[in-house]
């Protein structure tokens, strides 16, 4: 297992462009923030997909991170998203994950998408992640 | 139908932030390209999740307006990826969609993701997308 | 909304040959079971992937009757399943519902399958379903 | 790799109540054809969903066995289908599946779904297979 500090130091080192802020994590669970700027949004006043996107991808990663401690190979195999309601343009993107299954070479985990403060989720996704053969020789990496 | 021209000045218009061109559309299918520089990248040399991601939307998005015209409001209501090779960091990616269905409420079509240049796709992807009822009072959008 | 008995009359006329009772409906949710016989095994003693499938699908239809009423044109757009643990060959196949979203024309849920009265789930599904537009002239149907 | 005879009876011992029948297997794919009676019927004249599931189901498994051997092991991890036209009540299903990848660990492949003899797919569908580590001490099975 890994500290919340440890996951949010690895986490911007892997992905240095990244807006996304650990709220919590632990007991198989993660809830992520993303930052809403100019950058996210677009016209009319919505989130862009890319960003709720990235919020269950980073949110499902820190939950294997909690669980497994750092494991810096682990893969993205497979997203699934379904789209439910429009994000407001206004209120910063929560991702709320739920690891369903922490196997021994496969993780499973769903991610809830929130507009912050509003009840309705706007988006749900689905993730699986390899993670890479334990490596018991001693010599570690 | 929308000619590429147009359909990459409501892209450009919509989407602000995009760094994806259009390189083909017609015949229910689009080819679109990304452009990849730092902030495209991870470390360790490989394209981000969420740029493969927003490629795949926009492959479809483009596919979809070359067949209906420009409809502003159509909107993704799923989209599942599975991730399958490590793209390149030195490549553009390239989306290759093709549409699977074109109905009256709902279009669904496929993305293969390549960097560019190499034979296997790094990523394939299938969405669907809601098309809003015709107004056919003649008021037109 | 409809009664469970109407529910079960209904999904007992539309899937004659389905082997799934419905043990709750109510509250945007459902649970249903699907009997476990030798057709449904695998040689190995496993439940096929088909009644994993055929129990999810039918979990998120009883959930959305629960809330429209009989809507007998209402169709399953898209189901994506992750299957996580071999089920057992002695226990039922259990399938938890719950609608993530229930709008005018589309509805979205996700089920949890577990063999029953094992904690862990087998596997996990989310399904969109297209809900036809209502009859608002009175000739009903 | 394996014959499409060994593959036929190998799927006919692990499915014993499929009603798949393979029509052709190699170079990365398989085509495969549901047969169709009353027990694949839905009132109102469609082919059931889970006859769908089923068919893509064993298609990717054909063509996996076609690249791999005979692996009895093999086991579905995701699968993710869009439902796009009404099946014919009077025509076999035919799956025709694609491979994707094939990794050491994964696959990955695609499946159009037809009713026999019409050109547009009634639906896609998209799976992940976990495949065994080779047993490479010469035990062999």
């Amino acid at each position: 297992m890994a500290s919340q500090q440890e996951i949010a130091a690895f986490i911007a080192a892997e992905f240095p462009q990244t807006r996304v802020r650990i709220l919590e994590v632990g007991d198989k669970s993660a809830t992520v923030a993303h930052e809403i700027g100019r950058a996210e949004l677009r016209p009319g006043g919505t989130v862009s997909g890319p960003v709720l996107m990235a919020t269950a991808d980073v949110a499902l990663y820190v939950a294997i991170l909690g669980e497994l401690g750092i494991v810096p190979l682990t893969v993205t195999t497979s997203l699934s998203f379904n789209f439910m309601r429009k994000p407001s343009a206004d209120r910063r993107i929560l991702g709320v994950c739920k690891l369903l299954k922490l196997g021994r070479t496969l993780a499973v985990g769903e991610v809830s998408l929130y507009s912050e403060g509003l009840p309705e989720p706007v988006a749900h996704a689905v993730g699986t992640y390899a993670i890479p053969p334990v490596d018991r020789s001693g010599a570690g990496s």
